[in-house]
């Protein structure tokens, strides 16, 4: 499936500002895969279809969780990290993309997870960076993905994780763990 | 053993500003027992024991949990979180206390963990606000302390993770997991 085709996908799925995020979070992606050396079409179509299951009702993202056996703990933390995991699911078994690399950059581009690949990182970031999004701390994020992307992860894992405790909510393990990997060498 | 004779134990052992901060200690730690319902007496021998490795050199400290397989992943964080594993394991070999929640109230002291007993949880707090200790976001939790001892721990493990993020540090996973533990009702 080619870039043109996988738009035209997702923009029936996510119309409106959610899929204009879409095209700026392909955009980085895009960027970040040629600085960093990743497969540069894999990783827009990542992109592309990150968000796939952002828009669907929450009974159904949990209903996807629970029929394909993914991370049981999920349904026990908050329901926005529910569609990245369910989205994997459904762009395998709708759209038929089946790579496994993608299907955990879409998995885990919420949480991130300890053991993330470069497509992972990639897309987690670009996320996170992509020209749209406009919070504290972000100006420092967008400095470290142009020159040492763990770094880049370290910072934006440890935003959220505080971001989080400042809410006074639990912060689910992967993310914790992702934070703790980056420090490996 | 009397408090006492634990007193005259741990002031050869941590003689000058430790000692002090046993004392304290051991003060804030027998009005939570009080407070809490908590057997007074073991409240404070744990409370006295607490830093009874604190002073002991970091080889002594690695050496000790390596050779009685305390957690393995300890030696990979900072060797602060050293003294409390040690200091368990002594006060039961050395001094002979053989009391189990006594062992992981001084084992778990600076990390928590997921499951903390009620003494556990006690002498986490006392130590975190003795009178002694200032920093930010201290006031809070001595508010907390006061009325709810789960909210303390949650706002006090939520204080110290942003703390280790903002100085880019890793977090021992026992920390983060008595963070969430603290949202399970």
């Amino acid at each position: 499936m080619n870039r043109e085709q996988a738009f035209t996908i997702v923009n029936e799925k996510i119309a409106g500002p959610r899929y204009e995020h879409t095209k700026r979070v392909a955009e980085t992606a895009e960027k970040l895969a040629v600085k960093y050396g990743e497969d540069v079409e894999k990783t827009v179509l990542a992109a592309i279809f990150h968000d796939y299951a952002k828009l669907l009702p929450v009974d159904g993202l949990r209903k996807i969780i629970s029929d394909h056996q993914m991370d049981p703990r999920l349904v026990d933390y908050h329901p926005e990290l529910w569609h990245g995991p369910a989205g994997a699911i459904l762009v395998r078994d709708e759209i038929g993309i089946d790579d496994l690399d993608i299907f955990n950059a879409i998995r885990y581009h919420t949480t991130g997870r300890a053991g993330m690949s470069l497509l992972e990182k990639i897309i987690y970031i670009a996320d996170y960076i992509e020209p749209g999004r406009q919070f504290d701390g972000l100006d420092e994020v967008r400095m470290l993905a142009d020159i040492d992307l763990d770094k880049a992860l370290r910072k934006s894992l440890g935003n959220t994780i505080k971001f989080l405790i400042d809410k006074s909510t639990p912060v689910f393990p992967d993310t914790f763990e992702a934070y703790n990997d980056m420090f490996k060498k």
